[in-house]
């Protein structure tokens, strides 16, 4: 008799639901994907035709699914403004939960998540922060915890999507949170891993434009923002986001100690292909997230699924999904009031009494 | 219900048995795997401890495993000298054959097992050329397929093992067929791929040295060689293999057309990191075949699994197989020998008159 | 009878000094090296060695030395405290000025060689920018002013040094200027030059830290820096600046545009030599700014030269020097107060009087 | 008054004679360039021009011009039929002689200027091959020979010239000596000086084909061939030279030791910026030889100018450049006749006693 399998059910199956609830059904061994909500009909028929056949129930009603006989864990991938809400009626419902970033867009909604899950310190709870199950900033990460680079002082990130002429992004923002909170996050969240998960802000600064679509000002984004973190330890990260890359996705992180500097994907490439033609030397470069981390959200479905089976530590703190949307959230404020906002030891606002 | 899956044993269990045990049990989601044999003690060891807990049946007895009831298909992953005997046993079996290359290191057993197979169109039988199902060699591929670099005409294509000191190449060298016929085999496959399938070969020479291993002699094998391939329709080949790289594994391939170039691992990487520390910038490589292609061996496994539940054509001609050994041992012969081997447009050898 | 040479003439032989004395005399076909100064005494017979004996005249005073008869230009490249008052003084003589970055730490006292320099329209005064001669960031240039990546919008740069054990920058820092005047100071200056000479600040805001050299900060300096520059035109520049990188000198460019991104130097290498070896592939890189940019220092003395002699435009203004160090020197003031500062659209300073 | 300058001439001023020319007027410090010929109207309205303001006297002869009082050296870069005949009548004229490669394309005409030159032992006369004075190659050169890659044992090296679809090298091709005596003599070079410059050559075989430019097989060239050459110490080089390149001049060369490898130009690149737009990411490579190797032939001219001043030794035996074209003319002819060539250790040819 084989060993149990991790009875897992997906919530949502837009774009990334999709992806979830098929790495789940086929590319983790030990998890066996038995349910999948979403209220949407076009992806109800996705479902029947790309799930059902397996043996994997389809509700329409996330509520109706965590009830389902058996279930032991849920992976939630619905529209960020319920992450939150759905994560904690799982965590209620005493299933394992791998929440796609972020927990939420504001700070407080985030924190009542790690409040439900303080609660059941038997589930395992993880926000789903992607790279940090990519073998290269595992390698790299590894390397400087042994090391490498002597203290790791500052950190440089940038998360670079590809233009999209449609408008997407444009009404995508009226519920992001922001481009600091959409696409930084995955940045800052590194900075929290790579300067350690408990490292404490001092103080954010940013500044943005819309280069390409004037139109995101309206939901107070942009399409281009730079910022700068600092921590009391010391520290100090500066992040790039954009989301009109001409090449495609533009992911790239430096982490500069003492002794030596670790980059990660600094060259982005498709493949190992190199094209030599009229005009010079091209390589091609990852069209989206995907194209650069399906790898990693493998990985992070294969890991998720052995903490909760062998009730081991999870790679990453809950606390620290708050955390990162916490310093987003303060760049993205920043952004738009042009001003620096500080941060004492304790975490506490400093708010500029008097200049 | 879920769909049918591909019921597969893995004969042999050694380096790479292992690892295609594994892939057929945790990654490729339509097959299952539900035995395995091999004569070894240690391995059967290992096969109880990973593969029996989720219900794969062992057998020390190949012939027994075949008799397996609903058995469909087998990978032989045993030693070369039994690869064709087993894929025939097999193919009377009416088993469908994945099968490591190569087929044989000797011409004329590699083609009985052709014979064998055409005669049960049925099956699918194939030698796992694993770079085939390689993302980048698929691109380029591709690339070349749609024109990008005109006319497809010369062809440089390594395979550079890194140094084992331990002295396992000479022993190995025994049975091995030879460094052209072990390693090189790859490339040339690549070659008859990139040419076209039924591209006649016009001659062969290479030369050889030992740098560092003199025992190789006495297999009549070299550590290091280079060799040229020319076809009959105007197209030429050359190939460098090596058994000491100190970096470590170092296969590239370039398709030079008439309007431009394909590279394929011109730069090879481990990961997507950079070390910068005192004395320059540095990235690590793959340490083995396996390092690189991994994935590739990944890809195989799922593409043969459609191709026998789905009934349609695998990806290339087992003839080809018995073209690539003919090559290889012709290049060998030729590195012994020291002279250029010549061959007509039927593949014909043309001997020298009087030598 | 070959056409006349700028008769040109050197103050300050140091490490800088040295390098411009020969690139005139050697390098720069249309030029002649007639003069040199230096109050030092190990100075003085580096020159009577390697200069006079080709017919250099060597001075002790710069007073002294631009009053020979037929010296037509000089080439400044004393020690920052005294650059604007040697140029000002050639100026008043009537020579063309060559002067080495920055005119001075003081915003004031370089508007007063611009001052100087627009009363003698007649006279080439250049601030010595190095990348503006090197063929990478002019190849750059050239593609974004030809459309290349449509409209520049964000501009990162980074200006890194090796790492020197020995405490010289420490003492260095107290003339310095700071980290962003003296290190900084070229990437602001690329940023005016990409973003157009008169682009206007809108605010800059920067942080730093003292990774290795705690002593710094007795100078007000530090040892690692990020900065923001905000342009009124909508772009953003954001620069880091560091004197600790273990590899080796580390300069690099981006310029991000609404239809693309040009990087010059975004790996860094001495030549074009890989060692692959135990370990993994290796590149060498430069040790200092020199062995990055010789080049373009030959290339600037070459075209500052034609300038004279032919009376053509130089390359670039002389009061955009002073706006690289205006805004150099609100970077560190920035980094020691903590305080973003802005400036309307005429370039005045935006006190918070009220918050 | 300044140190003498070594007084040369040049001879012959098409493409490489007018960039010798200028080398020499105006980046070899310690030349002067006194005189130069050439046979050609419109090649004398350039020096009119270019040379002549500067005191340059131009000569329609190349004899009359080496009788020129106080000539001390010359430069010859006329056409490759009459290199021998000029470097032996300056030879006799005690003129120290820099001649462009080859010597001739045959070897006992190449052995006839080494004889000429062994009779005055006095003269520098070097053959140019300009890649032992690039400082990537000397680099890597000198990284092996401080054992960084333990012994060398094989060598790879390709010329790969630009397209040119003018038909220029159809007519080139008359006199050039075909592909491995006017592009692979450099690759021929570079592994004499890598493998030590009395390695002697066991034997050699090639293989060409005329992917583009059919009619060059009326003057028995190729447009694409590759060959290997194995030599008595037991090394080998393979060898690949095209004139079909599509993105530009593809120059690359490895050296594989038996403790690691030494790459050059293994990624080429015209300097140091990255495109990235709609499609990937590009760099640009140099167009032509001249494009790679510009500061090589500066260097060359420096190195000679020094050698003859001061009278030391010159960074290359004059008999290894006959060495060279023996090796060229055998592969071109190995080409031809489709043979493998074999040599004896004394450097005899092997012919096979009846074929």
């Amino acid at each position: 008799m084989a060993p149990q399998k991790l009875q897992i059910a997906c919530a949502g199956l837009g774009r990334m639901g999709k992806r979830h609830a098929l790495h789940f059904l086929n590319r983790t061994p030990r998890a066996q994907l038995v349910a999948a909500s979403t209220p949407d009909e076009s992806e109800i028929q996705w479902a029947k035709q790309n799930l059902e056949p397996w043996g994997v129930r389809i509700y329409t009603s996330y509520e109706e699914m965590i009830k389902q006989e058996g279930l032991q864990a849920v992976v939630i991938a619905s529209v960020t403004t319920v992450h939150a809400e759905q994560a904690i009626k799982a965590i209620e419902a005493n299933l394992h939960v791998l929440c796609e970033k972020p927990l939420s867009t504001s700070v407080e909604i985030s924190q009542s998540v790690v409040d439900a899950a303080s609660k059941k310190p038997s589930l395992k709870v993880m926000c789903g922060f992607s790279r940090r199950f990519d073998t290269s900033y595992r390698d790299a990460f590894t390397k400087m915890d042994n090391g490498l680079i002597g203290r790791p002082s500052i950190f440089r990130s940038q998360t670079c999507d590809k233009l999209d002429p449609s408008g997407f992004f444009v009404a995508y923002a009226e519920f992001s949170g922001g481009i600091f909170v959409d696409c930084s996050i995955h940045d800052i969240d590194l900075a929290l891993w790579f300067f350690g998960q408990d490292s404490r802000v001092k103080s954010v600064v940013s500044s943005g434009i819309t280069a390409v679509q004037p139109e995101l000002r309206k939901h107070k984004d942009v399409d281009n923002a730079v910022g700068i973190v600092e921590f009391w330890g010391g520290q100090i990260a500066y992040l790039f986001c954009s989301r009109m890359m001409a090449a495609g996705q533009d992911d790239a992180t430096e982490i500069i100690g003492t002794d030596g500097k670790l980059q990660v994907n600094a060259q982005p490439m498709s493949n190992l292909v190199n094209i030599y033609e009229a005009g010079g030397v091209k390589r091609e470069i990852p069209g989206d997230y995907y194209g650069r981390f399906e790898q990693a959200f493998v990985t992070e479905a294969n890991e998720f699924t052995a903490c909760c089976l062998d009730n081991t530590k999870l790679p990453m703190k809950l606390s620290g999904a708050v955390q990162a949307v916490k310093i987003g959230c303060a760049l993205q404020e920043s952004l738009n009031s042009g001003k620096k906002i500080n941060f004492d030891e304790t975490g506490r606002r400093l708010e500029l009494a008097v200049l």
